[in-house]
């Protein structure tokens, strides 16, 4: 089962706004076994719209296209539509007092031309839409399959999920199984070394991997005819990736690393409190991302200056003038001194130099430290960083979230 | 001038990753009155590659091609334009020599496939990659032009912005002039009134609005002869527009909020701390963003509890219990706290609601307090924020920089 996507716009032709939902409904068709061999961007243009229908019908049964659903004169994805097919446009009675109902509640005033958004292609079925005023539709014509979304991706994919993708996937014949795994600690060229042999044999399933800034990822898609099949497909060979990775992978799916750090916090009951200089609270920031921290998150302290590491932290002057701000000693101290007047259990630090100034020769732009202090066990951990101040920082979030993770592991 | 976009890749019609190069150059392009009609998403298929250029060259004059410029024999996009053009293939020995030092200097070996990336249509003019093995190139033939450019985002942009748009911008007849105002303070809808008159009767230049979370932006373009007359074009407009939102405007162009707050901090001298609870760490690490911020941030505390609150700020047991960690007095404590204790002239302070749970009649989720101490005199602002954690955090964050950003303008 073939499927193209148009996405409607003239702010995606100038460049103003990135396509999300071409690639999120790529994602999904792709989920479902669904064939996507075009994707296409078109104006709020009725001739080259209907251009682009055309094309896309001469290749394919089923087009997905967004945007262009609103109240103003240059949206005319759904009208063209009903050129293409030869439909008329008829009031839809349910969509149009629903549309009023928004307008009543939200006591704004409504133009006559928020009308037009309840017009619909006649014998389509109409998609609800929970997220805002355009309804969406489904036109199924002379064996092609027509689904009209709104462009916002907050209506977009609410749309997908509840209306498109149920009325798709029985058609298609293929089930897919995938499942994700998550691995920090290794690079990228290692860890395709490391399957080298499972990805050039693979057939079904596939293994693709994908490198994130300091993590790699590694999807693992299997199809079948039914759900048991693409599960007995998928699931020796991810057995297989589970067991070479071993604890380097700390999540499946939709997992994240700070999401298991706090897990494990919570689990074991510990307490923790970040000292942050280079990343500047964006460690304690992304615990904080994650709801229920509360029970075990103390205190965060960013401690860009010299004299917050002591004063705040306990950093001793003779460290600092020693080993200097970025040390693995500093970091140590840090660490040990955000645990101690926090009383968490766990304390963890940064410093380093994130660029684009500040390096020198013995301590270039990219040195940092990883300090921590669990239980009163205090290390460090030296690393060197490559990329620019926001990589640097990206990657010593990263690389101190899977730090603690692993020394959790341990506890 | 018309051109298309044709981006090359199966991860691109997967959908894992975005097609950010697609985006950029639509931007760019815009940028020099070049028109974009169309965008194509294609794999890594010789005959759907075929038909994609077919396809384009048959509305366009010029193409600009990313992606399937790599060593392995997916990649076929160079090898397709060769057979569109009818041009053969020819080994390039700068690209050639270029490639091996580059696997020379990683001391990592190449295989002899690489040697495909050298492989140049003949007759076309290459285009030297500076961050990678694969060369762009440019072929001209019957009025057609063709640019192949890698991938990569990090390989692609400085590709066309070096080589691309210099050839382009000579030959587009139109000049543009483009800037963007950078408001915050005022909301979407709001705003957009305040320039309802000017946007309705917009012709040359024309004001496009951008809502960005708690910001909106307004970019004026301009188009003319030659620079002059562009800017003669432009500026009375982008005059006017200043005028009317005064000092909501916090900066222009590539301008952000963090470093307008930072550069007035340096301007007057004045050094900052923050105290932060719902935010979490992302107030002080937005101020980290900037290069030079170390000479005016002093501190930041992340006082998750109330016993950090406490303990660290000073806030009151009282005040806590009477009116509750999310309250004005609350974050007027919490701003004067870390400003006295780090000895800042600057203490900015949130706390707030973020969600999912947490949130009560009285204080629902969104409630959110940001509280100043500007030189000892102290001032809280109650916000009422709507959208999921993420959401309400970012809000915050943006709200509690314009507020010290307009609190700064009076010192």
């Amino acid at each position: 089962m073939t499927a193209e996507v148009i996405a409607v716009g003239t702010e995606l032709l100038l460049g103003d706004i990135l396509n999300t939902n071409a690639r999120y409904l790529a994602r999904e068709l792709a989920k479902i076994g669904v064939n996507v061999y075009f994707q296409t961007v078109v104006g709020d243009n009725r001739a080259r719209l209907l251009d682009a229908y055309k094309a896309a019908f001469g290749r394919a049964d089923i087009v997905i296209a967004t945007g262009g659903l609103g109240p103003t004169e240059d949206d005319l994805t759904k009208e063209t539509a009903a050129e293409y097919f030869g439909l008329d446009l008829e009031l839809h009675e349910p969509s149009w007092e629903k549309i009023r109902g928004i307008f009543r509640n939200m006591h704004s005033n409504m133009s006559l031309t928020n009308k037009k958004q309840a017009m619909m292609p006649k014998g389509c079925v109409i998609l609800e839409n929970d997220n805002g005023t355009a309804p969406g539709c489904c036109i199924e014509k002379d064996g092609k399959l027509l689904f009209l979304l709104p462009g916002p991706p907050n209506e977009c994919v609410p749309m997908y999920e509840h209306t498109v993708a149920p009325i798709l996937k029985p058609r298609s014949g293929a089930v897919l199984a995938s499942k994700t795994l998550k691995i920090c600690g290794i690079g990228e060229s290692q860890a395709e070394e490391m399957l080298k042999d499972l990805i050039d044999t693979q057939k079904n399933p596939t293994i693709a991997p994908y490198a994130k800034t300091s993590e790699v990822w590694f999807r693992i898609t299997a199809s079948g005819a039914g759900e048991a099949e693409a599960h007995a497909a998928m699931n020796p060979v991810l057995e297989e990736v589970r067991r070479r990775f071993g604890e380097n992978i700390y999540g499946e799916d939709d997992d994240t690393l700070e999401g298991a750090v706090v897990k494990a916090l919570l689990d074991k009951g510990l307490t923790i409190a970040c000292a942050e200089s280079c990343t500047g609270g964006a460690l304690t920031s992304k615990l904080v991302d994650c709801p229920g921290v509360s029970a075990a998150l103390l205190e965060g302290a960013v401690t860009y200056s010299n004299e917050a590491k002591m004063k705040r932290l306990g950093v001793k002057a003779e460290t600092l003038e020693k080993y200097g701000a970025v040390s693995a000693q500093t970091a140590s101290e840090m660490a040990a001194g955000i645990a101690r007047t926090s009383g968490a259990d766990v304390g963890v630090s940064t410093t380093g130099i994130a660029g684009p100034d500040g390096g020198t020769p013995e301590k270039p732009v990219g040195l940092v430290y990883v300090g921590l202090c669990v239980k009163g066990e205090v290390s460090a951990l030296e690393l060197h960083l490559t990329g620019n101040r926001e990589k640097v920082r990206t990657r010593t979030v990263v690389t101190a979230l899977d730090s603690l993770r692993r020394a959790l592991a341990k506890v």
